[in-house]
């Protein structure tokens, strides 16, 4: 077992790559320090004693030991992660934002993580919603794990989405100066709020403190929802504080280590000063001073979910690595006689004299071409997510900017399209890791190939910080509201020849992207319209009425506003190797997205059936050209193995080995050695 | 908690209905009569002390703690499915077919089932390959549970698809009368037979024998691979013979309660008698008699998919039934002030006078048109596979006639037939079940909701007995080299107008399936021979290039019928209410399907943006014809509250309630009494 060399196929396939693999990863991480700074931090975390044990040591475990693995594992990160141990390697911050997004997360070989809410969502909410006084007051506890937080947030078991129709209460009680907190129904339990419940299971390591949103009551009317930092235990001994009732929700579909509790408060008093201030304020006599402008708050979400896209790119570059490494190990049925010997016997050259290709004579099933068009649209897509996401985290730090002059104009368009991204990211993610697992057969339904881990996270996403059809609808109400459809003037939009001789041209596939987009939002407009103007329906009802044509115009916005960026991208200072592969990727992409929604592109970017055959005959070329670059590619995204953690994926394509591995570690095999 | 009335939403729903329920669930199980059967047969399974025990009492256990309390409930349910004690309800094998199949099956509140292999795959197997001889003796053995089989039929670690490339060995030793059998490699491991591990866990309740397939060598020469019968273990203290060592493969996605093994045999000796010989034979000299007919294996075969047919059915029933129930009763968000309210108010005549609903004044999420556009086709759908199935099932029985009477040629066609709905069902509920438990937002993705379970199972039937690619393609070669294209004669396919009026004409639509699968193929096929004829391309590897076109036109050609049965069952006796409303969704069954392969039916079929037009307003129309119905066809599925399993879906409604009471019983919230 654990043979010291790299399978030979893989070794065939990376004997030869047309492009430098460093300057593309390079390119990824933003340039060459950055990856040179990324790879010293991830090997500074991974070398945390106790914290990283590779494949399948927790999968067999039941929720309750499972959840204090996680805990326990947790207690020695944050130990190791100080800023006195860290000289010369980075900032604790940045090692928790690489550990708690989707790069480095399921690294610990844990479904989640229990402080990910602590440090991704109670302190940036602070540091958004705070006064001064309260960022200084409750950071810097938070940030030495002198108070854990969670985020109990919005949702209650019977509200999620509609966050006006919370039934948490905070009444203001002037004479104490103080809120009395309430959940008054079964129905108002705060239920899934993250890293709540972390003291259920673990004395001694604690959430100590929850952000609790609420609906606002002062001289006895209600102001709406806000948020209060409410303390949950004793400093001292860790036992709830009285009219405190925390516990578990139950086994999720995924995200077990993540704690996601349930909250019941009764007659909970909290000071005044732990109402989060920085945009509505209650005076001491109770006042309410309502916020200047309520597009204030867009900022924290923004942010929130430019990193969910993050991560999301980051899941699927795992799923892809996996899937593209074990297709081009994995030899299953032949296409023709010979024709897997045919590539063994030329592997012999160039590695080691004894080779032992399991199923040599059979087809690497990267050379099916059903496998390359579930794999390479998913490489693809992963670059695509990059370099939207890339994009809008740039014009996040520009907008801020603007907004800290007190400049607000550019903030409500960039909010919208983090909405759209997220709601993108989320769906291809979803759909394409999904893709990849299946794409492995049997194998992928194993746990210790982590495609059940990585699609639970993604699917997670689908749901969390705005449910997706939900983010749709508001992108598409935004379309429907702002001038933003004059923005798209039909005279624009010259339609260019899809096809220059036989390649097709990205100006003009981005222009058909255009004219399904301005095609789809104007024709829901005039729908619209004639529902208003004709049925006498309201505007909410004909919104919903029109919601599925809407939500088609909106996912058609939002495709044509990535596939830009990915052109853009293509167009930027590259070496040619590096230009070309990216190019093709990129032609992909929008061959892809573009056959998904073919009626669309026949009726508004009046696709003709000539084009249609050239298309497919693209597809044809486009994957043939990819074919002998795929391992390279997932190669630059440079994934460690103990990123990956999956018994497929790993570097030396040694995966019957570290299947049989990986199966040794269940406890039903206890009595069984390995006798390899 | 434990409120004792029924939802007031549900009730609303419930209280106006267009068709006959019972008259529907009739139609569905096939008579009034088989209703009762079915409902009597539930009813004494269901009252088997100690095997049903309601929501999300297992959830939390850990990999071995889980399979040993499957292996209980096995234990407990075998014993009471005596003949002795089912006088009057039906037979055991009936029972077993219910149990084991996507009807009861998760009843347990497990998670697949440790002895659905040996009765679904262990005995038909013997069934289908076995002399009478071998029937006779094996049979009883089997029925009674003296023996317990597991089913190492052909997957190994290295091959599952292909299975000519299997590496497990029986050399046949004419001196011994004896098959000696090996796994000679780490890739031969045997890997997944299901039932295998069992005597790992508990001693006395063991899999006493497995079928393994293997390559059967005599005289020194490969005959290819057949199906032997290897005792695994001592009948006396159940320790395993020699040379044989049994392992569990790990957690998966889903599928933990049935057993998945792995399987070493190390020169392991069997009687001659112990290969099936029904098709082949070895003597006793060791000559080898090939099968009369390659195409006899055919018959296990179809059966075994159809039955996979019949479960995703029943999955995808009870997804749709949790999902609609749901969404009647969650209410979020207001369309404009006062809908909510409005329906609430009409809820207060009919029910109970004091009503207590969740989020009165919100909208039934029922009622968002995007809502319904998720839950509505997949409840089509639902129907779609029950009447595909319901056909091929009936021909399974008139083919298996014939082929008794030794007429073989039509088992081909129902074979191919077999492979692609299988294929389309499992990717059809796979799909479906996910739309499902996103459309229950947050909620769906809690193990108590049962969707994170019924997903498991339908995405592990897409991978075994032929993983959806692999089947695909088959069909696909069967189209290619029979002359079937000929049945689609250009000249039969008339342009018909797709509406009549306003209404969508179920012929024309038939006939623009019709169509699209035949210009598919056509163009399929031209494609192949042109890239024979010119590129001096073998037929396997024009196979290849085209794969991708090959499986969209096997798909059409499956879509078109399953279509076709849809459009039939509608015309046949009924009641004008359940006609009427079996005809809807049968429109937005064809609709749907039309709309995801639109670019198809703008190029054969001819469809036009006047007709466009009229499918998106035709499509807002049946969504509102099905919506008032929805809760009450899914009543008429008849799956009682034991077999949804699900907090969401119970018949009373009351999910809030539900879910409080699944999440107390997560080992974390051991210190948490209800107070409710
Ligand atoms: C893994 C995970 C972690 C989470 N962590 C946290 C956390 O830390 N803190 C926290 O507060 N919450 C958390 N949540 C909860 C999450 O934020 C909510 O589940 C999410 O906001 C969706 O809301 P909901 O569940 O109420 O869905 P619902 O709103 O009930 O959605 C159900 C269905 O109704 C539809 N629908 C709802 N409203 C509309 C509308 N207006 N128009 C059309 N359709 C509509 C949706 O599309 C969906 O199909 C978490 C959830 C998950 C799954
Ligand atoms: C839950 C579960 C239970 C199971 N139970 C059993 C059991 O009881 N007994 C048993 O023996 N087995 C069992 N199996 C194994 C199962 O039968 C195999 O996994 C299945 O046959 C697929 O084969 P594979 O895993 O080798 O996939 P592969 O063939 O390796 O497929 C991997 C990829 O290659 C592609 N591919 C392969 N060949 C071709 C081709 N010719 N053309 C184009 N593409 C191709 C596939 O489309 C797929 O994308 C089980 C599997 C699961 C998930």
């Amino acid at each position: 077992m654990g043979k010291s060399f790299v399978n030979p196929d893989l070794l065939k396939e990376r004997a030869s790559c047309s492009f430098n693999k460093e300057e593309l990863t390079n390119l990824l991480d933003g340039g060459k320090e950055a990856t040179e700074h990324r790879r010293a931090l991830e090997s500074y975390i991974l070398s945390i004693p106790g914290a990283f044990e590779g494949v399948s040591k927790y999968d067999h475990l039941g929720h309750k030991e499972f959840y204090e693995v996680a805990v326990a594992k947790s207690k020695k990160i944050m130990g190791a992660l100080q800023v006195s141990n860290m000289e010369g390697v980075g900032t604790p911050q940045e090692a928790f934002q690489m550990l708690f997004g989707g790069w480095m997360g399921s690294t610990l070989g844990l479904d989640g993580n229990p402080l990910a809410v602590h440090y991704g969502m109670f302190l940036p909410c602070i540091l958004g919603q705070g006064t001064p006084e309260q960022i200084v007051k409750w950071l810097h506890m938070g940030w030495t794990l002198e108070i854990i937080g969670c985020y109990a947030q919005v949702t209650e078991l019977g509200h999620g989405t509609f966050v006006r129709g919370l039934e948490t209460t905070a009444v203001y009680d002037p004479k104490a100066e103080e809120f009395i907190l309430n959940t008054p129904t079964l129905t108002s339990l705060k239920w899934w709020p993250g890293g709540c419940e972390f003291q259920v299971a673990v004395v001694g390591n604690t959430a100590t403190h929850a952000i609790v949103v609420a609906q606002l009551y002062t001289r006895g009317e209600c102001r709406g929802v806000h948020p209060f930092i409410v303390p949950l235990r004793n400093m001292d001994d860790h036992s709830p504080l009285s009219g405190i009732e925390i516990g578990d929700i139950g086994r999720r579909m995924a995200f077990n280590a993540a704690d996601n509790g349930f909250l019941r408060l009764t007659n909970v008093r909290i000071p005044r000063e732990n109402l989060l201030m920085k945009h509505a304020q209650v005076l001491q006599d109770g006042t309410y001073i309502r916020p200047a402008n309520s597009k204030l708050s867009y900022g924290t979400m923004v942010f929130v979910r430019v990193m969910i896209c993050r991560d999301m790119c980051n899941q699927l570059k795992k799923a892809v690595t996996i899937a593209t490494r074990y297709s081009a190990v994995r030899r299953q049925s032949e296409i023709s006689p010979g024709y897997g010997k045919y590539n063994i016997a030329s592997v012999n050259d160039i590695t080691q004299p004894e080779i032992d290709v399991p199923g040599a004579g059979e087809v690497q099933i990267l050379d099916f071409v059903t496998q390359q068009w579930k794999l390479f649209p998913a490489l693809a897509t992963a670059f695509g997510i990059h370099f939207g996401f890339q994009y809008v985290m740039e014009q996040y730090h520009q907008v801020n900017e603007h907004v800290n002059n007190g400049d607000l104009d550019t903030l409500p368009q960039l909010h919208i399209l983090s909405c759209g991204l997220k709601a993108q990211s989320t769906g291809d993610a979803q759909y394409f890791v999904e893709v990849c697992r299946m794409a492995c057969g049997g194998h992928g339904f194993l746990m210790s190939s982590q495609f059940p881990q990585i699609y639970g996270l993604c699917a997670a996403a689908s749901i969390y910080e705005g449910e997706n059809t939900v983010l749709w609808l508001q992108v598409a109400r935004y379309l429907m509201k702002s001038e933003l459809q004059q923005t798209f003037q039909a005279e624009a939009i010259n339609k260019g020849c899809l096809f220059q001789g036989q390649t097709l041209c990205l100006d003009a596939v981005l222009n058909a992207f255009l004219c399904v987009a301005h095609g789809r939002i104007r024709s829901s407009f005039h729908n619209l319209q004639s529902l208003i103007s004709q049925g006498g329906i309201c505007f909410e009802e004909a919104m919903n009425r029109s919601s599925v044509a809407l939500v088609s115009a909106a996912k058609a916005y939002i495709r044509h506003f990535s596939v830009a960026q990915f052109v853009a991208h293509v167009k930027n200072q590259m070496s040619q190797g590096t230009r070309n592969i990216l190019g093709t990727l990129c032609r992909l992409y929008s061959l892809f997205w573009m056959l998904e929604d073919l009626g669309d592109f026949i009726i508004y970017a009046h696709v003709s059936s000539e084009d249609l055959k050239h298309l497919e005959m693209t597809r044809g070329e486009l994957l043939r050209e990819i074919r002998p670059e795929a391992v390279n590619l997932v190669d630059a995204f440079d994934l460690r193995d103990e990123v990956l953690v999956s018994a497929l994926g790993a570097y030396d394509g040694n995966v019957y080995e570290h299947l049989y591995d990986a199966a040794l570690k269940s406890p039903l095999n206890h009595l069984i050695k390995s006798k390899l």
